[in-house]
């Protein structure tokens, strides 16, 4: 059961973090960065920004002799748009646990809306991320550097950053309004909570804010991945739930492990029939996640709505085949949608620090107990809180603080602590992805809004608009300007009376 | 002037810092904390509380091996008059710089509300302060050890502590309310906008919140007690104003401190003429704070409204007499109500933890500037953040970060960004007091009210009602009782809703 945990462990970790493995031959830190926006730059996706770095303080809560050492934070700068005399608006994304690079490229909304607004476009990086590195290459070696990684230090980052840089630029005037996707959305709903006094406004994308201790169901997130595949098609839901005893089965098979790789088309020989899991369970989740109504490549080149593409294929073999040949055939497309591998590699890859990050601060602060329900289309399993922790100090050396995000920014009856209290934020939810179960589906108030679209997935509306957009996904999109303004309008209004 | 600016610098800090400095035979951590309590009980003034500790993390913000390391937080309850079956309240007073008990004793208007509300009252001690040492007796040893005290991390205390006894006590309906004075008041403030899950309101008694960077003017405070004087006689004004002159020419002069020695009554024969200033200075600056329209004894002993009688002092003391002569009768009202000394210890009182941790906060966080302008009835100094930065550096080994708490807490704009955002505080100032200028002096929204009092001082709401008691202080007391039965009507009527 130990062994299990930790394996779910691994498989609740956000998109961003497994993301970054799974394309970590283009997504390594360092020389290869380049090579990310060199790629995109070839798709003509323009991120026309500047690269700063700030010398950030490593600890804001404690004044010990090295809590005023100096890193230094990368963050990008685009000012093509922005009226800076007439006070425009500062638009700061709050990077989540990867290289920023990456996430200015795939939140292309903000390019797309800055112009209408004449705003300072700001990406910040999250320390230990991709190159806000505090120590350096030992910035990963042991609890005594990692410790320092965390979300209140990073909210602070970027209340010191945005203050230092609104001075620099002359710009008091100027409001800011913070955006941000799944754990970065956690981070901008959170910025506004925490720092009003710095961000006008918050625009919350994806972001599980209630996907801590008992707020939202343990199951929701297994149960919202297989309603998914069962809205697709009963038939796909069935044949990837039966799948698993099927792999099973064949895995403790004399000889099975072969069978599994030949059936994988694996590089190289299984070690172990998990690897096989690990693979299908993390493309089918991730597709959910990505659900997109149009072609995409956030994670993998991937065509629009891929969860029914999948379920497509799986309709389509042979009722003779094994729901295990069928669930690997489905898996493929998310692997495989440009047909360019030849074998794939279940097992071997190394961590990047992208997921070693996320795996820290999920052993730490990040702790989202999850569970598979018998009605999901994965195997049950529990979660314990107990065993959660062995992992953890095996792992790193440190005990979890299972309640702390609840402690120190809420969500425990959040609609009643936020309708009296706090205003300007947008938690918009796309109910494809899975995620969207912890995050705020409901109005609080006239200014903490919800927005919902039931076909949207994980931060669509943060994507670069595209030809092919449905009408629901503009109309979010327009909804969130129109929420923006109103929130300017109001602003400039104060301003005047000052 | 680097010198000078030290002086000022303890001159700055909070009345309680130097009232536990100047009480010190009484005000003793460990043994000599019951003898308080005696003399208080002997006084009739019943403070009927439970003493506990609680198992506190060293460092709420990182996960270093070390920060999990557990120290003993000192909290007191009373729950006689708590409806707990009723979902009562629960009304916390969250520490400031001292022993809690102090606190306790001294708040006695939370002991007053308590059984019209049906409450549970928690006096919580600030780390570092009073029992609550981290690291025991080597607490304030160095920066690596004091550097843990701070304003963020006491908060965090409190925010762990209350959610960890309401579970214990299976009273999470109960809502919280935060009360606190001075330094505490602010701490009560950001409790509410940091911790709005937490406590549902908070009344801030004398809470420079807006002491910080430049919003307020820095000459205000020495400004304020100046005025205080003025307004009491305009002779008195002018005769402090002139005895400082007198006292520099007399230091200076050959056998001048033994004329000063004489003249200021003191034990022991002076080796500065500062002491004398010094002693003077806080006088006329405490005096000023605690200009309550009672008899009271929160730092010393003292009469109604005790400005006045220091300018009756004054004035009528014989024309020829000196400046500074007169200056040293007003002093010595109080130091010496009670004509209990014979003589005054001008030099060589150490410092209480109590100072010296306070003087750890000015030197990091709490960052307050001053200065006396040429119409206070101070001599005129400056304030320059670089001597401060050095002397800071000097004394402690680490830097100010002057402008870390309004970063952290804002401050800039307060009245524009709260009414926008926040809800349910109550910021109670009496005019008399001089840190009210560093206060919120002007209701900002519905539900965050100012609540001033031309005639009040230091936090005297939070006083034990009295027989003598003022209509404007009764009037202010209700005005708050009436504000906190409306924010509990709606946290009842929005439970049911639940």
């Amino acid at each position: 059961m130990a062994s299990f945990s930790s394996y779910i462990f691994l498989i609740i970790l956000f998109i961003i973090s497994v993301g970054a493995s799974k394309i970590k031959s283009i997504y390594l830190p360092g020389t290869y960065q380049s090579s990310l926006l060199v790629k995109k730059h070839d798709e003509k996706i323009k991120i026309p920004f500047k690269t700063h770095y700030f010398p950030q303080i490593l600890d804001h809560f404690t004044f010990l002799p090295k809590s005023s050492k100096v890193f230094y934070q990368k963050y990008l700068i685009n000012d093509q748009y922005w009226h800076k005399e007439g006070g425009g608006p500062i638009f700061v994304y709050t990077g989540n646990e990867g290289n920023i690079d990456w996430f200015a490229v795939n939140t292309g909304f903000m390019i797309d809306i800055a112009p209408k607004f004449n705003a300072l476009l700001v990406f910040i990086e999250h320390r230990f991320y991709g190159d806000s590195m505090p120590f350096g290459n030992n910035s990963y070696k042991s609890a005594k550097t990692l410790g320092y990684l965390n979300s209140q230090q990073a909210l602070a980052d970027y209340a010191v950053l945005i203050r230092s840089l609104k001075q620099n630029l002359s710009s008091d005037s100027s409001p800011v309004v913070v955006f941000g996707g799944s754990y970065g959305g956690m981070l901008a709903a959170w910025f506004r909570l925490k720092y009003p006094h710095i961000a006008i406004g918050a625009v919350a994308s994806s972001a599980p804010i209630l996907q801590f201790d008992k707020i939202t169901p343990w199951s929701s997130f297994y149960d919202a991945v297989s309603q998914d595949f069962k809205d697709a098609s009963l038939n796909c839901y069935k044949v990837i739930k039966g799948s698993w005893a099927e792999l099973d089965a064949l895995s403790t098979h004399d000889d099975g492990l072969i069978e599994v790789s030949k059936l994988f088309r694996t590089c190289k020989a299984l070690h172990s029939g998990y690897s096989a899991r690990d693979w299908l369970w993390e493309a089918f989740v991730y597709t959910a996640m990505v659900n997109y109504p149009t072609e995409a490549n956030f994670m993998m080149p991937l065509p629009a709505y891929p969860v029914e593409e999948m379920c497509k294929i799986i309709d389509g073999l042979p009722k003779g085949a094994s729901k295990l040949s069928k669930a690997f055939a489905a898996a493929s497309l998310y692997y495989n949608y440009t047909q360019t591998e030849k074998c794939f590699n279940l097992e071997g890859g190394t961590d990047s620090h992208g997921l070693h990050g996320w795996d820290w601060q999920a052993c730490t602060e990040m702790v989202m107990p999850m569970t598979c329900s018998n009605e999901s289309m994965f195997p049950p399993f529990s979660f314990s809180y107990e065993e959660f922790t062995q992992d953890c100090k095996k792992q790193f050396g440190v005990k979890p603080r299972p309640h702390w995000i609840t402690t120190e920014f809420g969500g425990n009856r959040i609609e009643q602590v936020l309708k009296r209290f706090g205003s300007n934020m947008i938690f918009s939810n796309g109910m494809q992805d899975p995620w969207s179960r912890g995050g705020v589906l409901k109005n609080i108030s006239s200014s903490i809004v919800a927005l919902i679209t039931h076909k949207g997935a994980h931060h669509v509306d943060f994507r670069s608009e595209t030809k092919n957009d449905p009408d629901w996904l503009i109309m979010q999109r327009k909804q969130e300007v129109a929420i923006i303004e109103k929130w300017l309008e109001e602003y400039y209004k104060d301003l005047k009376q000052d």
